[in-house]
């Protein structure tokens, strides 16, 4: 029989022990599990990263995959907490927009709001109960229930509103196309919200941020020369402007939010 | 059959390879061991918070999980190797403090010093026998050994005075409370030594930290606005100075070893 | 039946998500695999030190294993891809020279070039097909069919040259032993070419970084007081300069490239 498989991303780090304490929640109720650290390196508290992240594997993972998501700047605050089954993967996380892009990329899903006494709190813990650490006492354990076959129903009421995050809207018109970018990756590069499929249209295709001209639109990197701008359809099939062996973000002083144009000519 | 679980915790980040190489050596000895990197983001040497960090998951993963911790600065003195079984849960660790916490919450236990000719070396090391990494040459083969069902009193002869870390010690009296800031974790929380428990007769308590109030004794987060400081009972039952949504080792200036005193009215 | 087990070393950090996409799109293909993350913190496109990193650990896990590696700089280039058996276990990465620690050591080994014909990209794929993202659509695909158990050869043609790193070339003489200085790990160790079987034979060996003293020759830390500068083999085989609780780059200014010397009396 497969191992029921589960990842983890949170903002944890590692050092301190929690992430190691929510495995370990999890590994007691589910022997078998494997547990895949997708993350612990989300800078504190941003949801907006997370969100992406997330997107990007999600639905990578096979069918009935466990995600368990753990940025939570409002642990201790009313904000819900979350199951989701979506497009055949599991979720457990806080309802504060983190799932907000793996809910508008799927194509059915449905989500609860985890019920307390449904979810009983490990056994162990060298502090008791807390208010503090959902992490370990709630989320890992309905992931547990959910990764040893649990129904999503049994953990809580449907939830029909969950909260998602104002995702940036890209626009195009007979002006061009108006976007942003929404994250710099590890290597420096922009990647925007303009969807690389509006490019095909476009004769000549002159991208800037924030008015500097970002460099030719190539197919991949080997099509400049090093040290060189430019932009591309990137693997999330989203517009995204780099530099080839170096940093768009500190060539252009450009970051998050940064204003992209595209114009034709 | 439940596989084997073994997590990892050492100061060897993952870059060097070190790491991995223990997991290799690991992984050959016993192949269907599922390997959890606890964490490799520990201070260099630094034990004290390698003994907490420990502490925090070792008795949430169930019983029979072998937990290795590499945090040993003395590598290459004469400092002892031991291997243990507490509270169900099987330990291999230098004889330098780390298991500090463990033992000093265990119910029962044992340890044994490792004979290093009871744990023969793995084969196919890079550079043959050394001196210097016992992580991969002792620790990881030992480790391997009890994962496979060793029984521990083959591996070593038994030791009744493990190196113990000086904890500090909270007081209380007439004057009030008096403990210290024993971790600064990720978030920037202050948790002390001080256990929770002992403000519940405490009136009104008053939480200083090197004489600076630290803000209202709440039961979480959600009970102070954003940018507040508070202080609660955290994860592990100890009380916590924090700051919501901020850090307070930054607030309030305050770090491992910062005096906390609580006074009630 | 023992699962496939896959490594991963790569210079995506973690919190893009890059690194668990490609952790998912192994395991939607293999269910049973177990994956251990190697590291995911080389520095951006450094291929020496991945190339050392890999070759401490690549031998010591159990024939069978599937190594993975994506420091990749040239993604989007003309470079080739590459799998290869290598000593009994699997190898899939770019072809940069960063295997090229593996092979000096190997025994027996043979390479194919991916043929991406013979490699269907995954499903489920946020943006659909990349140009920029090889982890994911190619490297990841292959080592997935070779931990299913895939001949080497259904996945490419042969290659019998692949790009090799100039890997320094210590020398002895009259005059002593010339080297540098390959690596320096997390604690500041300076790691050099010096295979230490070549001080065996040198009396009273005194051993030099760009001209400064490196300390005695000794069998191992313990041999010098905390703080002191020390020479010694590594587990690696080679000769390391160390301080004893300290770090040797910071005393020596020293790092990748400084020259090493070794005389006798």
């Amino acid at each position: 029989m497969t191992p029921a498989r589960l990842t983890l991303l949170t903002d944890f780090g590692t050092a301190d022990g929690y992430a190691a304490a929510m495995a370990g929640v999890i590994a007691a109720a589910v022997p078998q599990v494997v547990i895949d650290h997708a993350s612990h390196d989300i800078d504190p508290g941003d949801i907006v990263t997370a969100a992406l992240t997330l997107s990007r594997y999600a639905f990578l993972y096979p069918e009935g995959t466990v995600h368990l998501v753990v940025v939570d700047p409002g642990v201790g605050t009313q904000r819900r907490a979350l199951a989701g089954l979506v497009n055949g993967r599991c979720f457990v996380a806080p309802d504060n927009g983190v799932l907000t892009r793996v809910l508008a990329a799927a194509d059915d899903g449905r989500l609860v709001e985890l019920d307390e006494s449904a979810v009983p709190p490990p056994s162990g813990r060298p502090g008791g109960t807390s208010a503090t650490f959902h992490g370990r006492d709630l989320f890992a354990p309905a992931a547990a229930l959910l990764a040893r076959g649990e129904a999503l129903e049994a953990l809580g009421s449907p939830v029909s509103d969950p909260v998602l995050l104002p995702l940036s809207e890209p626009t195009r018109g007979s002006a061009g196309i108006r976007g942003a970018v929404v994250q710099v990756d590890r290597f420096g590069n922009l990647v925007t919200d303009v969807p690389g499929s509006w490019l095909e249209g476009v004769s000549s295709p002159e991208v800037r941020v924030e008015g500097r001209r970002a460099g030719p639109f190539c197919r991949t990197y080997g099509d400049v020369e090093p040290g060189s701008l430019l932009t591309l359809v990137g693997s999330l099939g989203l517009l995204e402007i780099s530099v080839r062996d170096g940093s768009a973000t500190d060539r252009l002083n450009a970051g998050r939010g940064s204003r992209v144009t595209v114009v034709g000519d």
